[in-house]
């Protein structure tokens, strides 16, 4: 049985492999090289024009040059698969390869704005690629599991169609941990994907193919899902921008997932991307599409022009951040703090308020939705393991070979199977369930009244935003990513978060300060993994910008704002 | 200990009357008078201008006069406290009485107006009546078990601080049955309500006070709650307009309720009201105050005018209306079925278009709630009914003496306890809920899908709405209400509905029609609940009209312009 899961896993990489053209295949850099991102520059495949393509940086110019057809799609999607088939050669970031069916697409958009001179959709001729899950008629989406492979989708995730209606090539697949349940990016059919900034630390997860993909610049714009952090842990441990949006504010509908029918913290989805006009450009785009129409969960909620121009925050000429230093559980480590004491000088520089910000119940609500995504006992993904008998991973620790794994038990039908990232799957009463999501909403009333009775100094109204850590680390190696509490806390809660970009780890500012005591396991945790700083070498720091539910637009001008104060401040 | 209960509840219900002043103590009309609707108007209480008040039927009109001045706060809160009981006299619709508090309220309402010269707040000086599950400080708010008797809330639930500072004036509030997982409204405490256009028959439920007060004109507005059609039930039975809005829309929180942490299927709440402009002046009102502030839940969506002038209905000029003539599940007796021809052919000949909608998965959305809202094994209304000894009841018959039940087991938590409106209290692991919620999400997809492919053949755009049934029958007899699936479907689906009145069984027209093949045993039950349909006698007969999920602006544009055409076509 063991055997047959691992030959299967390997026909479908296998098969993955056969996919990339000859022609594309580069000569690898030597394994003990760490930082990968020159690559594609050096390997000689990419002309002048397509690294000045998948360099630009900026979706709105991007989608200027398609637009007017001074790029047309199918160069553009050209340039973006040769770099992203560069990337995967050095980062392995990507599941699906449908070089012919994205050309496809590209050459029709060129077609079709030739011929009637006007741009397809809002997204013309925009490459964007996809987590694992956002499935395309007649490819697979096995999202990593071996039991999901050579079963063709019988139709589009509605976001594929949502974005094909709005000009966009979806061109690539991207790679996810097992389950997605993971803040890293490993299964046994892709394989792990590491961060191509230091191929020894993770590159985030769950949606970690997008974070290396983009960073690679082999995406301009990628679409992964957020339920703890995967969206803004990949971007933050890249480099990127992304935005957790509220629940089901865009339509994720039809995308395969884990925990299928849990309700109280659904997934979403949101872009991650190098531009941050890309985080405008998906957001507009999308809700342009009327995607409500589509999913029958999503928010009749129509782009707000006043809202992203921040009509209720003073028009973004003077605002009041609520910085939020740790979070009481566990302390960030030194890059994370410099990168907050970055945004502070930058912001009152420009003439910002900032005022300290503790929240509360952060360590029980980490709690509630822990025991809340556990309730079902794992069941969910134990299932589908359970089809192909691949075993069900409870670590992301590289030095555990599949092979001793596949000794232990193999799923959580055992009483002492596996456990998950948030510890054991404890089965719950639906009675118990909904005690738990009761303390829930009393928790986010709690927050909400917090919040709304802050008072800016200089503003006189409630702080526009909180801007925090994304995490506590920069990208930790391998298997060491073990905190999720900086971003899942906004899952429960359901406001929209965005990731920025700030620094990169410095070994001679960032160096380890003396210890603390330690509140939690993880605090303890995260405070010894930074007592070798040198580990951490050029991974970037990011930090996180919250608004209030459904607050998107706003949330979206207000990172385009900070993100360009500290890149002026720090340049 | 079942004494106990009894006579805690027996206390209870002394005091309540022990509030009504002396001098509004009314010589009741004989028992066997059914209908009551005349009482306020010969029982000599009120003045012509408290008549005239009282009387208007218009939330607009009633919130000119009060803005203007030209009515005081003070004269229209008096009016409706005094016509509220005489109400509770003849149909026992009223739980907690509040006279001084309310007058106080208005009385500073009066005082702010004259002093600044302008209105507090959108509804200034309304009076609103509120279901017994709106928490105000320092009074009960017991929902009719004794276990939460003669404890005063320590705060305000959210809507009602929402409804003080839009300047309303909440002034009473109203009956409901135990757990309010009922279509009517008994509980040990407070007893039952009656309808007054037919004291044999219930008034609905569960916000059944409700329903009873404002169609006595005891209310101009009053706010209800809705989980299976709570608010729309009783709106229908007594001629009244109701409208439930998709989950979210208003703010729930502070409320107390049944099924804490259930959030699959939520509550919500709505305006049932006696005028027709009440609905859009409680929504507009209610936005105006940004709930999203103090409810976590509560969706970011002001008020949206355009929506609410039907510009993605062809600007209500020529619309295209799906005419459900039967679930499917359970078929409409005659009055009912009368109802819709009469709408079709007011429709027609104001030049709209009329097409056939039959739905899909009625029966199964019907299932898979009902097996949700029983999945904690009705636990947490077991407690409340254990603290106390109360009976949990499992039937609303009148029949079934309480003594009698006191005999059996007392609550859920027994084996074969009692059961409820929907049978068998099945508990169900997280596992199985999350399989009945994926379940659930599909079947929303399939309908989605299925109201986005139709088209109007002379709109050309999908169907504007729905027109159906609220109930396939009339008010019935108490303890005979049993299918609640043509409400139901839509707190499943999430799209907002709204009731309007249409006609009133005519003993002549709407005979009973030959038996036909029974689909399920609740078809069965309705049909023959309807062979003698003198019991009906003075039954209103109302409809439902129904939206997409948000859209609660255009359901109130279209439910304002569907009732202005049937009213003019039936006079």
């Amino acid at each position: 049985m063991g055997e047959e899961w691992a030959a299967n896993a390997l026909a479908k990489k296998n098969a993955q492999t056969a996919a990339i053209p000859e022609e594309w295949v580069i000569t690898p850099p030597p394994a003990d090289r760490l930082n990968v991102l020159g690559v594609p520059r050096e390997c000689g495949l990419l002309s002048e024009k397509e690294l000045e393509i998948t360099e630009l940086r900026n979706v709105d110019a991007l989608l200027e040059k398609l637009a007017s057809g001074e790029w047309t799609s199918v160069e553009v999607t050209t340039a973006f698969l040769k770099r992203a088939i560069i990337a995967q050669q050095v980062v392995n970031c990507l599941t699906e390869i449908f070089i012919d069916k994205a050309l496809a697409w590209a050459a029709s958009l060129d077609k079709q704005l030739k011929e009637t001179g006007r741009p397809v959709g809002p997204l013309h001729g925009l490459p964007i690629s996809l987590k694992d899950q956002f499935c395309i008629e007649g490819l697979d989406c096995c999202m990593g599991y071996v039991a999901w492979c050579n079963k063709p989708s019988e139709k589009n995730a509605v976001l594929v169609d949502v974005l094909l209606s709005a000009g966009a090539v979806p061109f690539i697949r991207t790679n996810v941990p097992q389950t997605l349940m993971w803040p890293e990016a490993y299964n046994v059919v892709f394989g792990r994907t590491v961060n191509p900034a230091n191929r020894t630390l993770t590159c985030g997860g769950s949606s970690g193919g997008e974070g290396a993909l983009v960073a690679m610049d082999g995406s301009p714009l990628g679409v992964g899902t957020d339920i703890g952090g995967s969206v803004r842990i990949p971007s933050g441990l890249n480099g990127l921008f992304g935005l957790r949006p509220s629940f089901n504010r865009f339509p994720y509908q039809g995308a395969v997932n884990s925990g299928y029918g849990q309700e109280a913290v659904p997934s979403v989805l949101g872009p991650i991307t190098s531009s941050v006009s890309g985080l405008k450009a998906f957001t507009k785009a999308v809700l342009s599409q009327e995607p409500w129409l589509y999913d029958p969960l999503c928010v009749r909620k129509p782009w707000d022009e006043e809202a992203y121009r921040l009509k209720e925050h003073g028009e973004g000429k003077k605002m009041c951040f609520g910085f939020m230093w740790d979070d009481g559980v566990v302390l960030p480590t030194p890059p994370v703090k410099r990168a907050l004491e970055i945004a502070k000088a930058a912001l009152e520089a420009a003439g910002h308020e900032v005022i300290e910000w503790k929240g509360i119940h952060h360590y029980e609500l980490g709690q509630t939705v822990v025991s809340i995504f556990n309730a079902d006992g794992n069941d969910n993904c134990a299932d589908v393991c359970e089809v192909s008998g691949e075993p069900l991973l409870d670590t992301m620790v590289p030095e555990f070979p599949l092979a001793e794994q596949d000794e232990r038990p193999m799923t959580a039908h055992d009483g002492d199977g596996p456990k998950g990232l948030f510890g054991e799957y404890v089965r719950l009463s639906t009675y118990e369930l909904w005690q738990l999501q009761w303390r829930k909403r009393a928790m986010q009333k709690d927050y909400l009244d917090l919040w709304v009775g802050t008072k800016g100094e200089t503003t006189g109204r409630k702080m526009d935003a909180i801007i925090m850590p994304m995490a506590p680390h920069p990208a930790p190696p391998h298997g060491k990513y073990s905190y999720v509490g900086y971003t899942m806390v906004w899952n429960v809660l359901d406001n929209p978060a965005a990731i920025f970009p700030v620094t990169t780890v410095d070994l001679e500012l960032d160096v380890p300060v003396e210890k603390h005591e330690f509140r939690y396991a993880e605090d303890k945790k995260v405070y010894e993994l930074y007592t070798s700083p040198e580990v951490f070498k050029d991974a970037p720091v990011n930090l996180q910008l919250v608004g209030m539910k459904l607050e998107e637009e706003a949330v979206i001008g207000m990172v385009e704002m900070v993100s360009k104060i500290v890149a002026e401040y720090t340049k």
